[in-house]
């Protein structure tokens, strides 16, 4: 999993049926794990806010992990970080 | 999932029979998310056009979740980022 | 998926049984998608030729979408580029 | 599979179900295997502690192979190296 | 699939039971394929000696076919490269 911090969210309204009702979260993420300023896309079931620190899960691990086995989901924040700051 | 702009597209008239009938699209991913220019290929089920801004999902929830299972498919435009401009 | 030119085969007599009958293609991933002169090794089953601007699937779908499930197969060429040196 | 040293670990008290119980390590993977001072996060129930140098699994392999097929986890702590400082 | 050379390998005696019995390889990845000094840690039950050029898979498809399904394996050594030193 990576480390991320919560920066916005887009919104798409044509898309994948299966998709339907999830939050698109953009997600920073940790320098520590990426490449300077790297972000992703991932969705969010657990509730994450604006500046939260998360663990973000990739491949089929966010599909299959977060019971959307059949939608179009590559990466899923699957927990919040307590005391995030201090990874920065 | 990744967000990028699509730039173009390519033809593959000799392609595995599974890809049959598919649109493939250049998909130009956001700086942000990837180093300076990178670009994927993407199938577009969704309707997608030149210079719209995407979500584009890979690996196993690119086939799985847009059907097509049993095909050699590893990207798929997901979904149409609403005011996609503002993310440049 | 990703696009790259044929530039050459390698030839492994010993292999896993599963890959007997494959021909390993040297595929220069294109400059456009990965950094400078990346190369991978891509099945094919489409037959192209050396200096052929193909599709390259990569993960699973490689596999799966190539009627090879279960065989250590994780690149194959899935379509031949029309036209593909304009995309130099 | 990448060769890492564990250097802490994160506490995550609002996550996904199926990650309860579960300790999640900061792995600082091997410069031999990635670039420069790159971390991810795994889970562990082989038992490493800090300072351990691990093998680490990613991808599917970690969930299946973990015996957590149903849960967003993308990495693991999959065996520890014996004598690992000599790979400094 | 990567072509690497075999230039060691690790003991891991504390690790996961599904491994137990393998051999863990450590393969420098080929220059044209990854950045500078790149390597990994694949399984081999090919019978790669030090020295040899091998061909890797990476993904499920280590793990699948090579007959491991359950087991935490993301790369495996799938042939070995006849004339191998020619790629240098």
């Amino acid at each position: 999993m990576l480390i991320g911090k919560v920066v916005g969210s887009v919104v798409s309204t044509r898309k994948n049926d299966k998709l339907v009702g999830n939050k698109f979260m953009i997600i920073e993420l940790s320098e520590k794990m990426v490449e300077k300023s790297k972000q992703i896309i991932a969705i969010d079931n657990i509730g994450a806010g604006i500046g939260e620190y998360v663990l973000v899960a990739t491949g089929s691990a966010a599909r299959i992990g977060c019971g959307m086995e059949m939608a179009p989901v590559d990466a899923a924040v699957v927990g919040i970080i307590d005391d995030g700051s201090r990874l920065e």
